[in-house]
C-alpha cells in the first residue's frame, strides 16, 4: 500500500491508528491540523478540511523538493472530498469553494509560512461571488488579499510593491485607511496587484484554483527549509526532522448578511477566572473587523439576544470543549448565514489570578483533579499575586511617553510609588511623617536597613540580584530595582539623572516596578492584594500541602516577620540572622565598642549590655513560632561590616583623639583583600568566642523564659561557615555547656539542637565527619555557589556574569537558580555522607534558592527535609514542592 | 604455669616465643631492654641484666599498686642469676655487685623515671670498694649519687635539698665545680645526703641492696602512672595501656685504672656519612667525664694504639651491629679492666648529607637494598642540601648575642647574606654593581620581580607562605622570610626597626635564614652546595627514578629556569606562567596600554607589539625542553595587577591630563571586592579574547619556528580557572583555529594539546563534562584549596589560619600540604569523572603542593600522571614519588 500523505478531518481515527497515539497525530498533522480534526471528531462544527502530513513535507525535502509519489493524487482526491462535503465546487461561479492554506508544525514556530486566505478566487469566481453576496467591496478586498498574499508569501514577491499600490490608492481616493476604499477602488487595486504579480514572477496570476493549491502546498514545504525557520529551530532546540503539515480549510464568511458574524471568546474570564463566557463578536463582519476596532464589538452574552439558537449551540460547544480538553479554551468562530463554525480552539492564556481561580473551580467542578489543579498554576504566578501591581494601562501610558528612567535588575517584585530620598535616615524621617518614600542609593549597607524598611521601594545604581539591597528587599517584600547603572546619582546635589537626561530631585515622585526592573517618572496607580482575601489561592495552597513532602520554612529575623510567614504557611524558621539585630540604632554603638574592646574584660562588659537585647528578640520569635522550630544562626558577617559607618565618621574627623586614632587603626587593620573568604562565621567564633557565647546564653535564657509562660520553644542553634569538623569540635562543646548551665539556673528543660550550615565546599565533601558533631545541616547555597564557582557575590553584576548569561555559557545566574550539576552535586554528596554517619540527620536549605521553584524541586529530589525562604516566597515554595511531588508520581497537568 | 614477669637477657629467645615477634618483644620488654637483650643474643658483650616486663607494670597498676603474684620471687631469682653470671654478690664487700635501674617503655618517653645508678652500694660495700679500687673519691662520688638519685627519683625527696648541700660543700672547700671536691669531701656529702634522706622520708637510707632494688622497681612502675607521663602520652597519642619495663643492668666501670675507659661512637660519620668510625673516648674515666669535657677526649681511632685488641673487638662489634640492624649505629661502651662492654646501641641521628651518603654506601655495600636506601632519606633532607646553609656554630653565636632581628615564616629555604635595600630597582642596580643585596619590603608585587631575582635573599613584613614573595622566591630558589610583622619598615627614612630596637639602615648587612624563618644582624658565614657535585644524591635520585611511577615536571617561566629544572631531573614543564613575561620592564608599558585600550582596534595594535616578545620567550623554552612537554598557561591574573604601579603614579600626579584622568577612572572601575573570585583566568578571555588569541598565536609560531631548526616542541596550552565546560566550548575552538592557521601559514605540523586547570570546585565536580573538551587536566591546588575551604590566600597569614594551626583545628596550613580529605576528595572526583568521558586523560598538578612530599604521595595514590613543582623541589618530588611507590609495594625501610 502506498503511503497516505493526506488526511481529511473526518479521517482522524485513521490518522491516530497510523500514528499510534494522540501525541503521534500531533506529530503527523501538526498541532493546528490535529486540533481541527479533533474538534471535528467530537462533533464540533468545523469547516471541512484536510491536512497534508509532516511526513509528506519530509519526503518533499528529501526528494529534492519534488512531491513524493502519490501526494498530489491524494490531495486532488481530498479536494474532491471537500467539494462533496460542502456541496460547493472549486472555480464554480455559483457555489464557489474557497479554502485557506496554513502551515502547521508540531510546535508553534515563527518564521514559517503564514496564512494564505481565499484560495479558489479568480476573476470569474469573484464576479460570481459579487452576485451571491451583493457585496463587491468585500469580494474585491478578498481577492486583492489573495493576490497579495499569494504573490508575497507563495511566490516571494517583495510585499513593498503591493503596499506602494495601496498607498497610491489611498492618496488617489484621498482617504487615510484601507477601510475607506470602495468596491471599485479595490477592484482597481486587484488588477494592479495582478500586474505586479506577472511582472515579478513572469507568470500570470494562476486562475486555476487547483494550481493555486499546488503552489501553496509547495510554498509551505519550502518555508520549512527556509533559513529563518532553520535558525529559529536551532535557537529553540526544535529538531529539523519534524517537518510541517499543510492545512487546507474551507473558507467560511461572517460577513454574508445579518445572519452572519464572527468573534473570539474564552470559556472563562481570562482576567478574573470567573466561570462566564468572555469574548466579543460582530455581526456581518470578518475576523479582521473584530480586531481592527472600526466598529464597536458586542460582548458575547449579547449573542443570546441576536441569535438565541446559535448562542445555545456555542455554549454547548464551550462546555464540550472544556469537557474534552479539561482546560479553559480560547476560541475563534464564525457564523455564516446562521450556521456556527468553530475555526480554532486552544488553551487560553490568562492572568495569574485567573489561572488560580480556573484551576480551583475546575477541580471543584470535577473537570480536573485537585492534583491537576495544583500542577496548573506556575509558582511564579503566585508571586505576582502577593505584591502591589501597577495598573497595566497606566504603566503602558507612562512608559510610552518616554518617562521610563531605567530598566535594570528586578530584584524584588511589586509596585511602589513614592518621593525620592537619598539616605536611610531621611527615608525613615519622612516615612514617620506619613510620606511614601522610594530610597535611591548607589548601594545599601546593613546600617541602611531602617530606611529600607521604612521605604515603599528601593532603587540602587549598583549591585545585583543578590546584593544587600536585593536580599533585604525580598526578605521584607519591599519592591526593589538594583544595578540601574544608567542612572547617575549626585548625592551632593540630592538628585539623580537618567540616561535620557531626566533629572529627579529629592522629594519628587517616581514609580518603581520591582517585578520588571523598571522605574518611571511620577505616580502610576497601583493595587495591593491581600493574601487573606485570596481565597482561591489559599485553597490551592491547602491542596498543595496535601501532596508535598518537603516542608517549607522561612527566613525571619523579627517576630513580625515570623508572624507574616506563619500566615503564608511557613512550618518553621530556617534562618534567623542574629546580626541584623546588631545593626539597630540603639545597639550598633555598643556592638562597635564591643568589637574594638582593648581586652576580654572590656569586651565582656559590652557583651553583657547586648545580651538583654538579643534575649528579648528571641523571646518574641519563640513566642510567635510557639511549637515550631526556630533556627538561629550565630554571628556570621565580618566584624568590619559593623564598623563601616564609624570608619567614615572617624576618617572625616580632622581632630582625632589618640583613642579615636587607635580605633581607626584597628578598623583599617581589619580590612581584607577578599573579605568573602576571610574572618567570618565560625572563624570569628574561634578567634573571639565571647560573642557567640553571649548569643547562646541569650537564646537559652529566652527559651527558658517563654517556656515558663507556657510557650513551647524549639531552638536550633546554627554555626555558620564550617569547613572542618574540628571547628565544631572546638566551639560546640563550649556552647553546649552554656546551654546546660542556663537551663540549670532557670530550672527549665528545653529541647535544643546544635547544627551547622553547609556552605563551604569542604564541609560538603567531609560531611560524614561534620555530621558526627552537627545535629542538623542547612545548606547555605549563596555561599556554597560562590565558592563552588569561585564567583564573588559582591562583584557579580558589574563583572562577567551578565556576559556569561548573554553568551549562554550559563543558562541563568547560579545565585538565582541552583546550579544542579555543580553545586547540586556537592549537596548530594553532603546528604549521602552526612546520613552515613547520622542516619536521622535533618537537612534543609536557607539561601535565596529556597524560594526558586526549580531549586525547590531539586531539594525535594535529593531528599531534603525542608527549604527555608523569605516570607513572601513561602506560598511559591509550597506550590513548587507539591508540583515536584506530583510530577514524581507521574500526575499529568493535562487531560485528566 | 604462673606468668613470667622477668626475663634475663639470656632468655631473649623465650621472650620472643612468648611475644610472638621481635615487635612483640619490644612491647613486652620496652625498647631499651629489648635492644640490650638482642645485642646479648648476637654475642655482643653486654653487662648481664634482666628486664621486668611491661605486663608486670600493668598488673601492678591494675592491682592497686601491689606487685603481682610471683613477680618479686622472679626478680629475686633473676638477681641470683646475675650473681652467678658475674661471679659477684650483692652486698659483698670483696666482690660487690652493683646494678643500674632504668625505665623502658616501647616508645621513648620524657616524663618517665630516670636512671638510678650504683644500686647495691651501702656503707659497707663502699668501704670494700675503696679497698678494691684504691679510689675513695670515685667510690664516695658514686655512693652520694646513689643516695641523691634514690632520694629524689625513687623516694620523691626535693632535689634542691641535695643541691644545697653540694653548694655548701663547694663553698667550704672554696672550689667552683663538683669535680674539684676530694674523697673526704664526697664522703662528708654522702653522710649529709643520708641525713636529708632520713629527715624527708622518715626511714634510713636502705642498706640492703635487695630492698633498694624492690623500691626502685616500684618507683619505675609508679612513674608510668604519674601525671606528667600521662599528659605526655595524651599529647603524643601513645596508649596508656602499654606499661613500662624495668631494666636492671650490672654496673661496669671505666675508671678502674689504665686498662679501663669509656666512650661514645657512631659506626659512620654522622656529619659526612663517611664509612669510618666516629667518636671519642677517655681512658680511666666515667661516661660523665666524656661529656663534661674536663679532660680532652681522644678520637676513637686512637684506641687502636692504646688497646689494639679491644679496638679490634670494637670494630668487629660495629660491623656486627650494622650487619644486624642494617643501619648506622650510635653506641655507648665501657672498658672495665681490659674488658669491653656495650651499654647501648641505637640508630644514629645524622645530617642530611650523611643520611644520603650512608644510604647509598650501604646499598652499594649490600647491607641494604636500593629500595631501602631510597626509603632511608627524608625528602625534606634533600632540600637542605640544595640551598646555602649557615655555619651552625656561627649562627648559634649570632643568635646568642641578641642579634636576631625576627623569627617569622620560613618561605623559601637557604642562607643569604647581603646589604639591605628597600626597593626592587635599587636591588637590581646594586646587584649589577656586584653587591650582594637582601631586599626588604612590606610585601612584593609582580613588578618587583627583577629586584627579587637580583637579590640574594628577601625579607617581607607582611604576607604568608603563599604570598607573592614566597611563591616567587621558592620558584627561583631565593632564600626568603615573609610575614615578619615584628619589624617596622620605614620606607621614607630607608631603614627598619626590629622589635628588640635594633635599627638597620639601607646598605647595612643582614643574614637571612629562609629555612628557619630568621634574620640576623651582620654577616654569618655560609656554604653553598652544588647539585652537580652531590654525587651520592644524584645516585640516590637515579635509583628513585627506577622505582617511581609518578613523573616529576617543573614550573618554569624562562629558558634558564627550564634548564636548571632539567638538571634537577624534571621530565617536562607543568606550568609556564605567561604573565610573568608581561611584567618585564620593556613590556609592562605596552601591556598597560593594551589593557586600557579604548577599542578593539587600539588593543590589537598593542597586542601585535607584545606578540614577538612572547614568541621569543616560547622559542627559548621549547628549545631548552626539546622533546619534552611544555605546559603553557594562558593569562590568568586580574588585569588590575598589571596596573598597580601605573595607578600609583597617576594618583600621585596633581596635574592629570584628560587622558590620564580617563585611565585612572578605568583602573579604579576595575577594582573588585573579592578579586580572587573575580575577573581572571578564562573569564578574562571570554570578556577580552584578544589577549589569549595573541598568546596562542605566539606559542604556535614559536613551536613552528623551532621545529624548522630541528627542535621537537610539545606545547600543551592550558586554560585556567574553568568552572563550566561552556567556557571551554566558547574559547577553545577560537584558539584551535588560530593554531591551525599558524601551522598552515608556516607549513609545519606541531603536536599540541588544549587542556585546563582544575582549580574551581565546580570544574572538579563536573569533570566528565569538562573532559569532553579539555584534552588534559592539571590541578591548580592553590586555588582549589582556596575555594574548597573558602580561605583567601591573600589574607591567610594575618588572619585565623595561624590560630587554627595553633589550636590544632588544622594539622598544617592546607596551602602548604594538600588537604587530602577535602581538596583531595575533589581531586578524586575529578579524576574519576574526567576519565569516565576521556579514558586516556592525562592528569597532573601544578601548585605549590607539587613539591610537598606528602602531597606528592597523595598524587601518586590517586593515579595522577605527574606533579609539577618549582625547579628546586624537583629532587624532593622525585624522592617522595619513589618512596610512596615503594611503600605501596610493601618495602620496609628497616631491616632488610
Amino acid at each position: 500500500m502506498s503511503t497516505k500523505w493526506v488526511y481529511l478531518y473526518s479521517e482522524v481515527e485513521e490518522a491516530e491508528k497510523h500514528a499510534g497515539s494522540w501525541e503521534g497525530v500531533r506529530s503527523l498533522l501538526g498541532g493546528k491540523g490535529a486540533n481541527l480534526a479533533d474538534m471535528s471528531r467530537i462533533g464540533v462544527p468545523v469547516p471541512p478540511g484536510f491536512t497534508v502530513t509532516t511526513e509528506a513535507c519530509n519526503a518533499y525535502s528529501a526528494g529534492g523538493h519534488e512531491f513524493p509519489e502519490g501526494l498530489w493524487d491524494q490531495e486532488l482526491a481530498a479536494l474532491k472530498a471537500l467539494e462533496e462535503q460542502t456541496g460547493k465546487k472549486f472555480g464554480d461561479t455559483e457555489r464557489p469553494l474557497l479554502v485557506s492554506c496554513r502551515s502547521g508544525a508540531k510546535f508553534s514556530m515563527p518564521g514559517m509560512m503564514d496564512t494564505v486566505l481565499n484560495i479558489g478566487l479568480n476573476d470569474a469566481v469573484a464576479e460570481g461571488m459579487v452576485k451571491l453576496t451583493g457585496d463587491p467591496r468585500f469580494v474585491y478586498d478578498s481577492y486583492r488579499r489573495l493576490v497579495q498574499m499569494f504573490g508575497s508569501v507563495v511566490m516571494g514577491v517583495d510585499d513593498d510593491l503591493f503596499e506602494e499600490v495601496l498607498a497610491d490608492a489611498r492618496d488617489n481616493a484621498d482617504v487615510k485607511t484601507d477601510a475607506e476604499l470602495n468596491a471599485e477602488q479595490w477592484k482597481e487595486v486587484t488588477q494592479q496587484f495582478q500586474q505586479i504579480f506577472k511582472q515579478e514572477t513572469e507568470i500570470d496570476f494562476p486562475q486555476d484554483p487547483v494550481e493555486q493549491i499546488k503552489l501553496a502546498t509547495q510554498a509551505v514545504f519550502n518555508s520549512w527549509d527556509a533559513k529563518r525557520a532553520y535558525d529559529y529551530r536551532n535557537a529553540a532546540g526544535i529538531p529539523h526532522d519534524l517537518g510541517t503539515g499543510v492545512n487546507m480549510v474551507t473558507m467560511v464568511f461572517g460577513n454574508m448578511g445579518d445572519n452572519s458574524g464572527t468573534g473570539v471568546a474564552f470559556t472563562r474570564d481570562p482576567s478574573t477566572g470567573e466561570n462566564i463566557l468572555y469574548g466579543d463578536y460582530l455581526m456581518n463582519a470578518q475576523g479582521e473587523d473584530v480586531v481592527a476596532g472600526i466598529r464597536n464589538t458586542e460582548h458575547i452574552s449579547k449573542l443570546k439576544e441576536d441569535m438565541p439558537d446559535v448562542y445555545q449551540e456555542f455554549v454547548d460547544i464551550c462546555n464540550k470543549l472544556e469537557g474534552h480538553y479539561h482546560e479553559m479554551q480560547d476560541m475563534e468562530f464564525t457564523i455564516e448565514q446562521g450556521k456556527l463554525w468553530m475555526l480554532q480552539t486552544r488553551d487560553g492564556k490568562r492572568t495569574a489570578k485567573s489561572a488560580i481561580k480556573v484551576a480551583v473551580d475546575m477541580a471543584n467542578e470535577g473537570l480536573i483533579s485537585k492534583e491537576q489543579a495544583v500542577l496548573r498554576v506556575a509558582p511564579e504566578q503566585v508571586d505576582t499575586l502577593l505584591h502591589p501591581q501597577f495598573d497595566i494601562e497606566a504603566k503602558n501610558t507612562a512608559s510610552g511617553e518616554g518617562n521610563r528612567l531605567t530598566k535594570a535588575v528586578n530584584a524584588s517584585p511589586g509596585a511602589a510609588v513614592g518621593m525620592v530620598v537619598f539616605d536611610a535616615d531621611l527615608a525613615k524621617e519622612w516615612a514617620d511623617e506619613g510620606k511614601d518614600v522610594i530610597m535611591v542609593r548607589p548601594f545599601t549597607r546593613p546600617d541602611d536597613v531602617h530606611g529600607m524598611l521604612a521605604a515603599r521601594g528601593i532603587l540602587t545604581s549598583e549591585g545585583g540580584a543578590t546584593s544587600h539591597a536585593a536580599v533585604v528587599a525580598r526578605q521584607f517584600g519591599v519592591p526593589c530595582v538594583v544595578g540601574a547603572s544608567d542612572i547617575k546619582i549626585d548625592q551632593k546635589n540630592r538628585q539623580f539623572t537618567a540616561s535620557n537626561g531626566i533629572v529627579i530631585k529629592e522629594g519628587e515622585y517616581i514609580s518603581v516596578d520591582g517585578g520588571t526592573g523598571e522605574a518611571f517618572v511620577g505616580k502610576i496607580p497601583a493595587v495591593t492584594p491581600e493574601f487573606g482575601k485570596e481565597v482561591d489561592l489559599i485553597t490551592l495552597l491547602s491542596w498543595a500541602d496535601e501532596f508535598r513532602k518537603l516542608e517549607v520554612w522561612t527566613n525571619a529575623d523579627y517576630p513580625d516577620d515570623a508572624k507574616r510567614a506563619l500566615d503564608f504557611g511557613a512550618q518553621g524558621i530556617g534562618l534567623t540572622r542574629t546580626e541584623h539585630m546588631f545593626f539597630e540604632e540603639e545597639r550598633l554603638p555598643i556592638v562597635q565598642q564591643m568589637i574594638l574592646a582593648k581586652d576580654e574584660a572590656d569586651r565582656e562588659q559590652y557583651l553583657n549590655q547586648l545580651l538583654p537585647f538579643q534575649r528579648s528578640d528571641f523571646e518574641g520569635i519563640f513566642t510567635a513560632m510557639d511549637g515550631l522550630p526556630v533556627t538561629i544562626r550565630l554571628i556570621d558577617p565580618p566584624l568590619h561590616e559593623f564598623l563601616e559607618g564609624l570608619e567614615e565618621v572617624l576618617e572625616a574627623k580632622t581632630d582625632r583623639t589618640d583613642d579615636e586614632e587607635d580605633k581607626l587603626h584597628t578598623i583599617h587593620s581589619m580590612h581584607e583583600s577578599n573579605p568573602m573568604m576571610g574572618l567570618r562565621g565560625v572563624r570569628l567564633s574561634v578567634m573571639m568566642p565571647g560573642i557567640v557565647k553571649m548569643q547562646v546564653g541569650a537564646i537559652m535564657q529566652a527559651a527558658c523564659n517563654v517556656k515558663k509562660n507556657g510557650v513551647n520553644p524549639k531552638p536550633k542553634i546554627m554555626i555558620p561557615l564550617v569547613g572542618h569538623v574540628n571547628e565544631l569540635k572546638v566551639i560546640q562543646p563550649q556552647l553546649e555547656s552554656i546551654a546546660k548551665t542556663v537551663m540549670e539556673e532557670k530550672g527549665v528543660e528545653v529541647y535544643y539542637q546544635f547544627g551547622t550550615m553547609i556552605e563551604i565546599p569542604r564541609a560538603a565533601l567531609t560531611a560524614d565527619k561534620v555530621a558526627e558533631v552537627a545535629e542538623f545541616f542547612s545548606f547555605g547555597t549563596n555561599d556554597l555557589t560562590q565558592f563552588c564557582f569561585g564567583y564573588s557575590r559582591d562583584d557579580v553584576e558589574g563583572s562577567f556574569i551578565p556576559k556569561y548569561i548573554e553568551d549562554e555559557i550559563l543558562p541563568v545566574s547560579p545565585f538565582q537558580s541552583l546550579d544542579q550539576n555543580g553545586v547540586g552535586e556537592l549537596m548530594k554528596i553532603a546528604i549521602a555522607k552526612g546520613k552515613s554517619s547520622r542516619p536521622d540527620l535533618e537537612v534543609g536549605l536557607c539561601g535565596e534558592h529556597g524560594g526558586d521553584p526549580s531549586s525547590v524541586a531539586f531539594c525535594h529530589k535529593i531528599g531534603q527535609d525542608y527549604v527555608s525562604c523569605s516570607p513572601f516566597r513561602v506560598p511559591i515554595a509550597r506550590l513548587a514542592a507539591a508540583q515536584v511531588a506530583l510530577e514524581e508520581k507521574g500526575v499529568s497537568a493535562k487531560g485528566r
